[in-house]
């Protein structure tokens, strides 16, 4: 029933990929990754959080990926390695359906411009449009109903899910990951106020995204109003994520889901903002800056750590209370102030 | 002008369908749902909230779901019944022109596999793209542009609308409505860190929806890194709604707009989750949990109840004096329990 | 490589459109629009900000635009108007390859419906579906992949970027600009609880949007429960913007990223709301209210003027501290009561 030919491998390729020890049968295959507790005997499962070890001894699995040492507490086959959780992410792209399907060429229904120039080895999909002057890399999948807009450049061996919408003069670079429903240069929210109504300003800029960026289902990155908005390399980008025009993204910086970045704002390298994260326009983030979930961040931060705004969760009656005294802030300090002075004064 | 054929019901065939008790006339015709104060004589108006019990007795409806208690005040034909809002939300559905439509057949620009089943009275719009492997059941509508994955199961008599993306590899129940910008099965959110960059775990995992399962417009619910995340039967997702991998969502609960919930979160049975709330990851809502809006939970709830999190709103001008007070908080605290010590030791 | 023409204008071409005061040579010819620091030669840069008045001495630009107080600071030719900011916004959409491309017709794969009206000059891009008794007034671009319910009607001069979706029986005003992966019309969230499960409620409303709409990527406007949502004109709303059933938004508002209103809220005219700021249902903002970023608004605001909620940002390590005695906040006021209460009487 399954359109996807079972994949399966060696633990001698496996170990030989990751450049790990094996302990157990080289010719042992595996089909399948799993975690320790609902692996069978025809996959791999691995010990990458100490939390699990608890199940290693009791594992079904054929084999597993784990620290040297924890080598010794396994009943079965073992791919030893350092970094089991990374050499889990390696592995992982093995047993992906995706990555074992049969190339396409360029679908019948798909519309191409003839001054599009696309390479070697490119998928596209049923009902795609591809745009005048657009560049698309050798070895890109672009999936059915994707448009691309003129002059956009596309890197090679980049992926597009379907119905992914790029605009027109947008720079993606090599081993990006657009998935569906993304939208990638549409215009900035920038308006010129004439007295009585908004006037549109027109987003002549673009967007360009360096090499290896992930971009989530739903998640949009608006076009510069003049000059581009930036999103470095290695930025990986979850869904619903909105990211305004002009802004700045870091190198190696992750964005978690729901995260909303206003105009102009720019995160450095390596920063981390968590799930529904709001960023006020024309900061700046330093290197290094994590913001845990649902902070809003209205101000600069220029020293690496970590920030938080907002109050923790309680029932809704205790909240209540709270949030009323919240209200009154300003003056309990000011009655504290009093007392303390008043205090002294006795 | 209006390209669909008007439809009337006699209070007849209404009441029988409801099993609501008919005082009036049954062969009179309604041709429209409204409410009390906008229906005129060719509607049926309902009144379920006391609230609007004073707009009963100058109702222009032709007739009127009501409550027993409050037939009398009604000035004209009436269908009694216990839940009248229950019994607008059932005849609803008679009066929705996407009801009332010859069903169409597949398109002829629709691109199907030849390996996908698809089941009787199915309507396959303009563009559709359904891969390899795909199972459809009888009386699906699938809207134009959208694209349905490999392997990917829709289940009998549901409706996805224009330009839904669902991936490969995912389990859709019975009766789904799925709304248009919808994408089900995107990739999780999951990387491992290299020391440098981050590594991309393949997501390997499905997603699986219950039966009755309604998705709202541009919401995406991420597929499970290894096994499904999982929604259950009758759970309803409003719009701009982001549902991490491995999450999974008990039966019958539902989730407002713009809610966002991290990944390997378990939200129980009959939860209520207002717009904007947000989950963090690894969390357990217990059943019959209500979260009101834009609050975010760090920590599992094991109680059912309401919990909030937040701030109220306030001038601007009065929350700058309070907010500037809750960065000193812990500071307030501790000068309050010197003051106490002081004030004791007097 | 680039698929667009080149554009220029003479300074007197652009001095007559602005109706401003040229100073310098009439003839000179600019290609581009640029920020005071990045132009070049052939660009015309823009003084609209204080801020950047330290930059105007030392421009490479060919010209700009200033106001007449700065003229005399302008190293090069100028036009002179009292605000520099919307002659930017004026002049912006002359250099925007979208507006200085050919006009296609209608492609050959998009499926029009024989009974649907369309005006003149109307591009529909590839793979676009229009269904029945649609009405497109002159002069519209439909963008590939859009798809337009039926006997929706969208007014003169709209442009729909690829990949919208607008749902059956939506109107649409003039001069109506709709991002990618907007969806206008989708289901609002209805349903009676039967004691056991959910029941929908279809929504038999519309949408309505006045002239002059720009709605952003990704963004969502659900349909009337009954009755239509209401979005007045000049209304600017963001990208990830989620506006739920019959909310009315008033002419002129403008909504910023991710912000999310809940049912049957009426939002005055010329109110701003910030990014990810959330309004509760069945409220009413006046005119001229201003809500700032990521509040979350509970109650009607019957007074202009500029709301708040949420707490600044801080490190992580200050905010638990903080966030902890939120938590006892009203006992801390309780405590503070009877201190004050004890020191009266000693």
């Amino acid at each position: 029933m399954n359109s996807d030919a079972a994949v399966s491998y060696t633990l001698g390729e496996l170990a030989e990929r990751l450049d790990a020890r094996l302990i157990g049968d080289a010719d042992l295959r595996v089909s399948g990754l799993s975690t320790l507790t609902d692996a069978g005997p025809g996959d791999l499962a691995f010990l990458a959080n100490r939390a699990y070890l608890k199940y290693l001894a009791g594992t079904g699995a054929g084999a597993v990926l784990v620290h040297p040492a924890h080598g010794e507490a396994c009943p079965c086959p073992r791919l030893e390695l350092d970094n089991p959780y990374l050499g889990y992410a390696k592995l992982s792209h093995l047993f992906d359906p995706l990555n074992n399907r049969p190339r396409q060429a360029v679908h019948s229904t798909a519309t191409v411009s003839p001054s599009a120039a696309v390479g070697e080895r490119v998928e596209i999909g049923a009902n795609c449009v591809i745009e005048a002057g657009v560049e698309i890399g050798d070895d890109c999948v672009i999936g059915p109903g994707c448009v691309i807009g003129a002059d956009t450049v596309v890197g090679a061996g980049s992926r597009l899910h379907a119905n992914v919408t790029v605009y027109h003069g947008v720079t993606i670079g090599k081993r990006a990951i657009l998935h569906s429903g993304s939208v990638i240069g549409g215009d900035g929210f920038g308006f010129a106020h004439d007295g009585k109504q908004w006037e549109k300003i027109a987003q002549l800029g673009g967007v360009s995204l360096g090499d290896d960026v992930e971009v989530g289902s739903c998640s949009s990155i608006d076009r510069g109003a003049l000059g581009d908005t930036l999103i470095g390399s290695g930025v990986k980008i979850d869904s619903q994520v909105q990211i305004a025009h002009n802004v700045q993204i870091g190198d190696h910086s992750a964005l978690a889901g729901c995260v909303g970045i206003a105009g102009s704002t720019k995160v450095g390298r390596h920063c981390l903002l968590g799930g529904g994260v709001g960023l006020s326009g024309h900061l700046t983030l330093t290197d290094g800056v994590q913001v845990t979930g649902m902070s809003l961040v209205t101000n600069s931060i220029l020293e690496p750590g970590v920030y938080s705004s907002g109050t923790g969760s309680m029932s809704n009656s205790q909240w209540r209370k709270n949030a009323v005294r919240f209200k009154q802030l300003d003056e309990i300090a000011k009655r504290l102030h009093r007392l303390e002075r008043d205090m002294r004064d006795t």
